[in-house]
């Protein structure tokens, strides 16, 4: 039986709160008895045979194995030459399809209480190519990418995700009318796609009257798909109305595996202190069981993470609370044992 | 005397609810009695001795000659080969700055009673170049430009609004951890002339940090200024925390002249029936005023816009009320002459 056999996931800790909420994710996860055995890796790039700075090997192996893995925020390198180590670890595993759920948290009130919306991000190319050119002196161009094969492979995995979720729309966020040729490509796809799955809605929406929309009536979107900036920066709006980065999951889908990422930073100021809040993590750790079939768990586990946060006893500072991370942990492996 | 002498306006009513605000306007104007005598002019693009569809001529020689204008809502034709009538005028007149300040009104309630923010956007270039091509079946490169020419005439243009408006703080919006070299040279562009504004405090700040701030607490920001694509969403966003695109001014600022709009749509479904909100085209007229120094009628007619809109005793029914636009219109005329 698929989910009672122990599964290998990688774990990236990361830096900064990385460790601590990444410690508390296993507890809960033994409290559940989720049938899981992690195997930490540490991603901190390590200088190769031809000088240049690269995810060590060990690491690579790891989820290139196992398939699947869960990170905690990782501190970019400073200095000339490293680029975003996110940015690396999503090329290396050709992460093709950023899912990013919002919901409307019980217990932490915000301006907004009726977000429910999933951000599909294409998540490999279009203004993240990273091709750029000087022209001449003080004349710049950057590449936008857009490829038929990558809108596709995500126009597919959002209609595909939307019929698995039982949500009802897809939306197509785009700026067509200004680049008429790659998000038209873009939108081409999804309107493809679009014409094999006649049970879900679909429409297409210019992304500013997207955002527009959105900050006044988010109950009016459910899944939206688009390309790599776009959901960029439409991800972390959406998170803004629920309440930041620290209560929204994250998982990055490729072809030969996919990982789950906390995307907060690594809040160096509180880090050790036993004072993060480990909900972001934990709800993307959630999202991950649900992506390996184990719902029962993912079910138990998120149930008794929202609880805690409605119940509002044992809060982390973040969310205006004076629990520790360990005390947030507790009452929800409580919860979870209870149950 | 400058401000008594009357000058030449060049007004564009526009399509479908055009020309009634246009009227509203118009007359509001009479009542405050400003030195302006408008230069009305039909834009919808002719067909040209070359066969290609342009604006006419004596749309064109009527701005050169007037350096200012007024434009309501410009449906774009249908059809292959049209672009979009608002960006041919950007272009025609190198309408640099965008510029849209975005205020929430007293009377009429969002979610949100603190946003005073003005987002200044690159107008001439970024995604929108228009520079496109098809490298292979399925593979498209759009081409994101970044001229230093472009950058630092919008970040000079950013600081001097900000210090005659008595504003505080810029902040250069962007995402130069991705697109290092393009949004690197527009940053660099920024603190270069941030460097001589010491009295105006600086800030750089990544696109998606700021949405995600932005919903949720707007206070924090003042002026904004970045890339064309990103300034199209930001302020879109930012019309829709105080109420939406019917009422936000917008002004397009240009070497040999400037170009004041409201940016909502032609709303055919209402046109002609004297139930449009003028507010967004008066704001901008408003924003005009203060452009050509007529700060004086410039005021009186923006206090009792918002002081109509404040009492909500003749609200048109975009904001829930019943009023019709001439309506609403003849009350902010009482006021002013009440004045
Ligand atoms: C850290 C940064 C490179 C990244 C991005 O721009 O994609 C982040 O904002 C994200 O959304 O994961
Ligand atoms: C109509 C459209 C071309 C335009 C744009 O994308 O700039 C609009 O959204 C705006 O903000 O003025």
């Amino acid at each position: 039986f698929y989910s009672s056999q122990v599964r290998k996931c990688t774990m990236i800790p990361g830096d900064g709160i990385g460790p601590e909420i990444s410690q508390a994710v296993q507890k809960i996860f033994a409290t559940a008895k989720v049938p899981i055995e992690w195997e930490t890796v540490d991603v901190t790039p390590v200088r190769g045979p031809d000088g240049k700075f690269g995810i060590p090997q060990a690491a690579i192996d790891s989820v290139n194995r196992n398939k699947i893995g869960l990170k905690g925020p990782l501190m970019t390198p400073v200095g000339k030459g490293h680029r975003s180590l996110n940015l690396a670890l999503r090329k290396e595993f050709n992460l093709y399809a950023n899912v990013r759920p919002c919901r409307s948290l019980e217990g932490y009130k915000t301006l907004y209480d009726n977000v429910d919306v999933v951000t599909i991000r294409e998540n490999t190319e279009g203004e993240y190519s990273g091709i750029e050119h000087e022209i001449v002196d003080g004349v710049v161009q950057s590449i936008k990418l857009i490829t038929e094969e990558a809108s596709m492979r995500v126009a597919e995995f959002a209609f595909e995700y939307t019929r698995e979720n039982k949500r009802k729309k897809v939306t197509a966020v785009h700026k067509a009318n200004i680049m008429r040729m790659s998000d038209g490509l873009f939108l081409r796809c999804c309107r493809d796609v679009a014409a094999k799955f006649p049970d879900i809605k679909f429409e297409e929406k210019y992304l500013d009257t997207v955002c527009l929309n959105m900050v006044q009536d988010p109950s009016q979107y459910d899944v939206l798909v688009m390309p790599n900036l776009y959901g960029d920066i439409m991800s972390d709006m959406c998170a803004g109305l629920v309440g930041g980065l620290g209560l929204t999951p994250s998982g990055n889908i490729g072809i030969n595996g996919a990982l789950f990422e906390s995307v907060h930073g690594t809040a160096p100021d509180i880090a050790g202190q036993d004072k993060a809040n480990p909900t972001a993590l934990l709800l993307s750790a959630v999202m991950m069981l649900k992506h390996m079939g184990l719902v029962e768990q993912a079910r138990i586990i998120e149930t008794a993470c929202y609880e805690t946060i409605k119940e509002a006893k044992y809060l982390t500072g973040d969310l205006g609370g004076k629990a520790k991370c360990s005390e947030f942990t507790n009452e929800i492996c409580a919860k979870i044992s209870a149950h």
